[in-house]
């Protein structure tokens, strides 16, 4: 009998193009765990992320479903996973769920964290994960940004994919900005993002923090339902999809 | 007229083969500098080290101490040197110190930090920093040969190197275990360091924690004088030289 299972995962996206499977190329999450898994299984295995991350972004709990008929235990089957995963690419959980659960489908929310060095100084040893950005940034004006996102909005004008209205409509629960030494974490939590849309709104708040937009532009942005209104993408690598709600 | 120099350094050692030139090859952290420095000051740089860091080891903080003849201020010098420095190296201060200060001559103190990741969670993110050691680990064990190791001693069994006696002498102030999540971190702060002192040290004490060896035996081991005795040499990825104090 077919069961169905989740999996949390953790990854360094830095050599991947994304998550999603993209033709015959290996060269995506997906597509290595699909190979990993039909290997391990005997038969073909598709998996399901909560969504897709871009090329280079990275995850520290992004959920996958699948199904298998299996008589291996979860305990078994996570212990061959991990054991054959790359090393860039990790397993943390897997369980059993009911036959309905569907890890994209099923998402109630979803938090991602973006990481910017905000220093002259170097950053060696997690250069990997954030992205540099010396200028001296107004954390207020920021913050004050930030509130001004959250809600419910058309977030067309933070994306780059071409859905517009009630199709690019997503609640944002909260944007937080922190500062932690040299760091400056954003975090966002929200019922979905469409695509780019967290590396947009980054730009974006980068650009207020820096002084070339200000803080109140957020509503003039939001109503233009226009790309070419917000700030500038920020780099994949600073980008980290830390949790999914179910 | 000749200034010195005290630069502090930090770099992922991982595709280095160590701190110290070897010939003609770049691929060391003291070829790497001295290449930038002489490029930037126009003559012949040579830079002497606290102290030579193995290939793949890593450093938050070397202490270089270099001669030039330059009329750059130190801030001019230290933003050109970052701009020049690969992304695994990095420049954390200069500042211009009295003729007779020497990097390795000066040393008074040395820390060292050993992360061991004592789980069968995944670590992808650190994984270069750390040596994944799953088992078990008996802490307290640890701690107690931790401070058998403490004080003045003859330190030749802990050494890859042939020095013996008073030649292989040093000084180990303290050696910290502690736990936090996952991780394990052996903090190691003594007068100086022999060849793989560090590595053989925490393997030794990771044999102790894993129950292989019982953690009075660091006595024996220190008398014997003999590698052999010894545990294993950790790999070199989980070390990282933190501090030096003058």
């Amino acid at each position: 009998m077919e069961r169905n299972f989740k999996l949390i995962l953790c990854y360094d996206g830095t050599r991947y193009r994304g998550w999603q499977r993209q033709g015959n190329t290996s060269d995506t999450i997906q597509a290595k765990l699909e190979a990993l898994l039909s290997r391990l299984l005997g038969r073909p295995v598709e998996v399901h992320g909560s969504g897709r991350t871009d090329a280079g972004v990275h995850a520290a709990g992004q959920a996958v479903s699948f199904r298998a008929d299996t008589p291996k235990s979860c305990g078994e089957l996570l212990s061959e996973i991990r054991q054959y995963l790359p090393e860039d690419i990790g397993a943390l959980s897997l369980e059993e769920v009911p036959r309905e659960f569907h890890a994209r489908l099923s998402a109630r929310e979803k938090t991602y964290v973006y990481r910017v060095w905000n220093s002259e100084l170097p950053c060696v040893f997690e250069r990997k994960y954030v992205y540099v950005f010396p200028r001296p940034l107004d954390l207020d004006a920021m913050a004050s940004a930030a509130e001004a996102l959250c809600g419910r909005h058309d977030f067309a004008a933070f994306s780059a994919g071409k859905k517009k209205g009630r199709a690019a409509t997503r609640t944002l629960y909260s944007v937080e900005v922190l500062r932690s030494g040299a760091e400056v974490r954003i975090t966002y939590t929200g019922d979905g993002f469409l695509y780019n849309m967290a590396r947009i709104m980054t730009g974006t708040l980068l650009e207020i923090g820096a002084g070339d937009r200000r803080a109140d532009d957020i509503g003039r942005i939001l109503s233009s339902q226009t790309r070419a209104e917000a700030g500038f993408t920020a780099p994949a690598k600073g980008l980290c999809l830390t949790e999914v709600k179910y």
